[in-house]
């Protein structure tokens, strides 16, 4: 491609010359500062700016970006690692270079190209020593809770970035396809209420560089992997929220794309090769048959137009069939893990990338975190298809997935389902307990991420009829039963999208984010209708159980047959299990009972008595009211009663 | 149990004091007929009535049945076997006794009971020798296409046994519930029918005694587990119907029931043992939740109440946990396949019995018949409910299920839905595209036995609004995909049930079978109406198709996503495999293309490149008329277009 495309950058492209890349860690509170990186490396961009030592596999292949760097020669000119590969592709300005760190120390390196007539360019390259812990850090579990939160419409914490010069797309908040000048800065300022919910992880909608001409709010389209996008913050706004939320025991999910890329990013003005893109560059769309993947009976057409194919014009389609994108996209998943201190990584549009990548992908993050937590989107109401990519599954065939988690899409869709449709043998709660029920298809159900409703989807307060019961209803399953729970950011205050499945009005501003939203603030709660507020302290009631009974909600689920519009389940902790391990947990034996029904009941506890049995008394969780074992409950039409059982 | 309840049988159980075991065999044509049991055993009935040399599993377990029989002493007084065991129960009038047949020859036994004051009883039982090919015989298989007769609804062949002394629920044609006189002699009588649509297997609704005070004619309440029930004609009836069937190029499917009994079998006046009915032979209903069986989150009262629960209070529900009563199923099936040369079992409501006597109830039947082929009914539209116990199939637990096919509830539920749905990305023909795509589930989808209806649910063509189109497309799709199509009698002659889900109507007359039908014959086709005789010649000519390209129905299926309400697909032999191996098939070579399609459209035949481009001419089914693989075919509303491709 030629040269001039690099030098006039007309959408919003920003070189990075510069990077400060600290380290910090999920698993420590005090960790070092370290300086930053060298700059201006002679006019070449080095991809990752940084890297570490001691990492289990010791490449690092580095991609080097600058003028006719393709025909160069590498060498070390100071430093103790070897350079093991060098490879150029079809443009002359991009160099891959593997750098074998194996057996070496924390160092600053040089490394040198010479050109064909012996002219050199010197780059510096750091190798940082990894803080103690990294590779053992924990990812976010079945514990936790997570509230997800799309950065632009949740709080402007700092005006003075809405727009940023060079960038597109300018703030408007009267545009629901526009930013609204949420930021990084107005999620750290909310850490205290996000804390007191008694949520444990966020996972925010993607914050790399978007500079695309529009709709770049909501982060899906990538420019700069290695970037935070200004009118976010920086990457150290973005390592300071990381270290904050872990002060206050809240872990940071990063939201990773690894499908497609925005149509503005570097790579569509200069490809490094002609296989970079799907589709030679062009758009073809997607068919979304992500069934393909499975299918004995699919036709290969069929494959490629699903793997191949782009979701919208301005997302080209990656080619990670291509080992060096495929290196690029794994290295730049443990550049952010190790930089930002993540506890976890939720992967958009999980199925699309190439299948053999995606095992690659999630073998080698694994390895170097083996008790990191990912979760991957995999829209289908299906569990045969969601639970193919979780690792341990039983799979018909001999894929080797390493992906701990994936969006429970069955269950959202079961819930809905359940409370929208009557009882009969076969609807009604069954539409849940029938879904759960397949769980014998995951390799791990309790490690699944559930939710009521997220941000591709209308609010489920929405989905629901607006019928604050059925919300209830559905809030306390999600929050109750096996899995993860996730909660999309004004979902605790019935925030809704009547109307309109517009993605823009579905991630309405939150109120209370924008210093001019003066009527009402659903931080401080000030201008909350009852409702919102009864909502909220649900979320919150809900939550702070949660947080006093790990165990349980690490532990098992049991759950009854419906039957006559009851649902009735325990969780438990898993006393053969290390999740009932820990003696000094007061809690350890008590159980927490779930009801939800759908008419006026009477309903004699001793129906459960196979679960209770060796308990007494049932504290109510709403209201503190006690109750036996052996007592009948009366309780109102649309009930979801929990209780604590000891 | 008293004795006397023995003696008086107000019932209509009638002793089998003597029985015909002619052997069949389904893989040869000629055959010998044995001579008949002795009969008379001093007034003691023995299960098996006959047994064979030569068995793998060289143990035969009798259930003796006699006056005071239980004390006895056992003992060979005549024969080269071994007593084994010998085992009472709780009655004093049932003796089980394992005899150990290994190494000897055919031979006829007398057996001694001596009891307690030294008196004997000789009974006399006979080792036949099988016949030649007995273990190696065929099952039905993906080559073939399934007729499914209710008996009593097909033709009265004998008026003469409509009814029978000693049998309650007189003949009444008139009553829905009611029997209306078909018989064995009915099928006999049409099998040059049958055999010229083009079907190769008949499955019958079950025929054993069903000695019942009322809606007896189904044939799912057994009150004799050896015998033929009278009103359908003789055990000699029915061997020789697979005998005349198997000269016609017909095999016969027997349908048996291990879950329950007719509440008026001996069993339940004088029961074995008092675990030998589950819920103490007493009705509790069961749950019919069989997701119990897989669930991880399942409580114990859930799986016992739905395997021990009964289906109605004149279905006592067996516990096949006690292992004289699990002998007694697997060695009456092993009976009926060895005595009536049976090409194939489908078992009624599989997955209620007790789960691991299912392990052992297909293993046995399977270890002695490695090539057969056995369907059970689990209806779910949850194929990774169904496909959990097909054998091969990916489990998620060690459970050992040796059953070759299931019945598809699945694909049926999702070809109504594609038919009576708007086409969109997730609905209308995607409906059995993801259904099928989830093939991976499966041990064998080719094994699988699909339908369009069946027995027990409304008529397609009532299903699907009587539309003849949809049905067209419902038919076409059903006898041209992957698996082993049934087709319930009259539904080839546009038979509903408009107005009523009643069974009974479901389960109407074919006209014709009657002497008193002048008006209607559907075998003659005489009063047929216009649309019926073309759905008639659609079925045959369609079946036709299968019978002239076996390779490609046992072959391979490769189909498009659907794409603007066009579905295709193609069935190919299959190379790879044994199916492809046939050279001396001139049509080896031959592809069925099948597209089915909702609105008007042309279509250029290049789109199918991938599956169509060493073949150049398309011979449509329906009217001869060719066609090239580089034509846009012109495709009317509502087609379903089956091509022959050479």
């Amino acid at each position: 491609m030629p040269r001039r495309n690099r030098v006039t950058n007309d959408s919003g492209h920003i070189k990075i010359q510069k990077r400060a890349i600290p380290l910090l860690l999920s698993c420590i509170t005090t960790f070092p500062l370290f300086s930053v990186q060298s700059s201006a490396n002679s006019g070449i961009d080095v991809y990752p700016p940084n890297w570490w030592v001691g990492m289990q596999n010791s490449n690092v292949e580095l991609m080097l970006y600058g003028d006719d760097v393709a025909d160069d020669t590498v060498s070390i000119a100071k430093g103790d690692v070897s350079v093991k590969h060098s490879q150029a592709l079809d443009s002359e300005n991009y160099l891959f270079v593997t750098l074998d760190t194996s057996n070496v120390s924390a160092q600053e390196l040089v490394i040198r190209l010479t050109d064909s007539d012996g002219t050199t360019r010197d780059l510096t390259y750091t190798l940082e020593k990894r803080a103690q812990g990294s590779a053992s850090r924990e990812g976010f579990g079945p514990q936790d809770a997570i509230y997800l939160i799309a950065p632009d419409r949740y709080a402007n914490g700092n005006v003075e970035n809405d727009n940023v010069k060079g960038y597109g797309d300018p703030a408007d908040r009267s545009f629901k396809g526009g930013r609204h000048g949420g930021d990084i800065q107005g999620i750290v300022d909310n850490l205290n209420y996000i804390q007191d919910m008694g949520f444990t992880q966020i996972w925010t909608m993607p914050m790399l560089e978007n500079a695309m001409d529009k709709y770049s709010y909501h982060g899906y389209s990538t420019t700069d992997y290695y970037k935070i996008d200004p009118r976010f913050g920086s990457n150290d706004d973005f390592i300071a929220l990381s270290t904050e939320a872990k002060s206050k025991g809240l872990g940071i999910i990063m939201d990773m794309v690894l499908n497609h890329i925005g149509s503005n990013h570097l790579w569509m003005k200069d490809t490094p090769s002609h296989d970079w893109i799907n589709n030679n560059g062009k758009f073809v769309g997607t068919t979304h048959k992500r069934e393909v993947l499975h299918d004995p009976h699919a036709v290969a057409s069929d494959i490629k137009g699903f793997s191949d194919g782009w979701f919208v014009p301005t997302m080209p389609d990656l080619n990670q069939r291509n080992p060096h994108l495929a290196n690029y996209l794994i290295q730049n998943a443990i550049w952010w893990v190790e930089s930002a201190g993540l506890s976890g990584i939720r992967v958009d549009t999980y199925s699309y990338p190439d299948k053999a990548f995606l095992s690659q992908w999630t073998n080698r993050i694994m390895d170097e975190y083996p008790n990191f937590n990912i979760v991957g989107e995999e829209w289908s109401v299906n569990p045969a298809i969601t639970a193919y990519w979780q690792a341990g599954s039983h799979r018909h065939d001999d894929y080797d997935s390493a992906l701990p988690s994936v969006m429970d899409f069955p269950l959202q869709a079961a819930v809905v389902k359940a409370l929208s449709n009557d009882e009969s043998w076969n609807s009604g709660f069954n539409s849940v307990y029938e879904t759960l029920a397949t769980d014998f298809l995951y390799g791990d159900p309790n490690n699944l991420v559930i939710f009521p409703d997220n941000h591709d989807m209308s609010r489920i307060f929405t989905q629901l009829g607006h019928d604050k019961d059925k919300w209830n209803m559905a809030m306390t399953l999600l929050l109750t039963t096996r899995g993860i729970p996730q909660v999309f950011y004004g979902t605790e205050i019935l925030m809704g999208n009547e109307g309109s499945e517009d993605h823009g009005i579905i991630r309405s501003d939150f109120p209370g984010g924008w210093p001019s939203d003066n009527d009402k603030n659903a931080f401080t709660g000030h201008g909350l209708t009852d409702d919102e507020r009864w909502a909220q302290q649900r979320v919150k009631g809900l939550l702070q159980l949660r947080k006093s009974h790990p165990l349980q909600f690490k532990g098992l689920l049991k759950h009854f047959a419906p039957e006559n519009g009851v649902y009735t389940y325990i969780r438990e902790a898993n006393v053969d299990s290390g999740s009932g391990a820990d003696k000094s947990n007061t809690h350890q034996s008590d159980k927490i009972l779930v009801i939800l029904n759908k008419k006026p009941v009477d309903l004699p506890l001793n129906k459960y008595a196979e679960v209770l049995s060796t308990h007494q008394t049932l504290t109510r969780v709403s209201d503190g009211i006690s109750f036996k074992t052996t007592d009948t409950l009366r309780l109102p039409a649309m009930s979801a009663s929990v209780f604590i059982v000891q």
